[in-house]
């Protein structure tokens, strides 16, 4: 028996990989849906990224039905999204505007979809925010407005009448910057101690998932790290 | 000799159709774009809703080419958008989200595009916010999220090396309810007195491009209206 179920969209990227070890470690059934399967989960639901919006949402929507029947899911975690760069004057200023609106909208849409349908009572929904898009972004536009946008979403979920299940909680989590391979590849002079580790995000879905220290619905999460340790600024 | 040359992107709906009315009055020279003509302007782009936000962008820029030459504006001005219901349960629910989503932000990146290229030095951008989605909008979460992103592309717009020209101001209006037809259709019972009207905001509109009374570049301005009178909440 599987202590629980839970959701991990995203979870063949970096951050989910390591949020699907964590799960599985600790004796969790676990799905992802990503662009590509995740050999560690129990099933990986494939969407393709020359889908839209709604071909996305309906191939999700049938690969759940199919892996759960009529279980429901302790917890739905969306870590996807990746990060693209550029102002109004750049050339790749649209592109970018709809890759990252793709990346991070879509699929937090289609978490939403999926968890007023699959998640338990009293389940957790948490949505990928970014702690930078609370302000301003000029040097990356299309990044900034489509967390903004996950921001605000998350804020809708927390609130009564959103569809969610009764007793369901919305976060999302603000990172500033995790501590992946490929951030230490393309900022190799940064200073890593104030980086957040895909552990202690690990844990920390962990944790809420099994109903521990969990923030009000609607919380905008911010992981502030600092000499190596993260603190949550809950807002 | 026009006193200046606006674009009022929107330009024929029913706010747009009253401030492309206010300007001509003001003897400016006037450009629409929208999905159909506005035969008060002096020049109307048409773009397609059937295409997407990249055909729509250089239907834009070509249309201002043509029509400018290389002449810059003094004030690049979307009201375009619509409005739709709907929480996560909503059958419409990704619908709904998609079309918020070409309307409010497609519009918006692309007005930002163009003001990158066409807008004067000090010139004026204004986008089209929406005052309930400074918090959450579990009954319309589509439109929500769409206003919520429009919001940070403010804020973007408004730092430095955000791509528009020197000293231009990017702000975004946040109206609750417009004083429009339509809004009268469909809300009949309503207390009208805390309506907007769109001769005020056109009239907001005439003096932030001559420059009178701008409030600080990256400011939401909320359009706060009791007893018929309307106040400026600037954030």
């Amino acid at each position: 028996m599987s202590t629980g179920k839970v959701i991990i969209y995203g979870g063949r990227g970096a951050l989910g990989a390591a949020v699907v070890k964590h799960f599985k470690a600790n004796n969790f059934w676990v799905a992802t849906i990503d662009l590509a399967a995740n050999d560690d989960a129990d099933k990986s639901i494939v969407v393709s990224k020359d889908d839209n919006w709604s071909t996305q949402a309906t191939a999700v929507i049938s690969g759940l039905e199919a892996a759960l029947g009529s279980d429901k899911v302790d917890a739905f975690i969306n870590v996807a999204g990746g990060w693209a760069g550029g102002n109004a004057a750049s050339k790749e200023f649209l592109k970018n505007c709809e890759l990252m609106w793709s990346q991070s909208v879509w699929s937090s849409t289609i978490t939403a979809q999926a968890a007023a349908r699959f998640l338990k009572e009293g389940g957790l929904v948490s949505l990928p925010g970014a702690q930078p898009a609370l302000g301003g972004t000029p040097g990356m536009i299309g990044y900034g407005l489509a967390k903004a946008a996950v921001h605000q979403l998350t804020k809708s979920l927390g609130q009564d009448k959103s569809g969610l299940p009764a007793g369901a909680t919305a976060v999302a989590i603000l990172p500033v910057t995790l501590d992946t391979p490929m951030n230490r590849k393309w900022m190799a002079g940064a200073d890593f101690s104030t980086w957040t580790s895909l552990e202690f995000v690990a844990e920390l879905f962990h944790k809420w998932t099994a109903g521990k220290d969990r923030p009000p619905s609607g919380s905008l999460v911010q992981l502030i790290t600092k000499e190596n340790k993260t603190e949550l600024v809950v807002e």
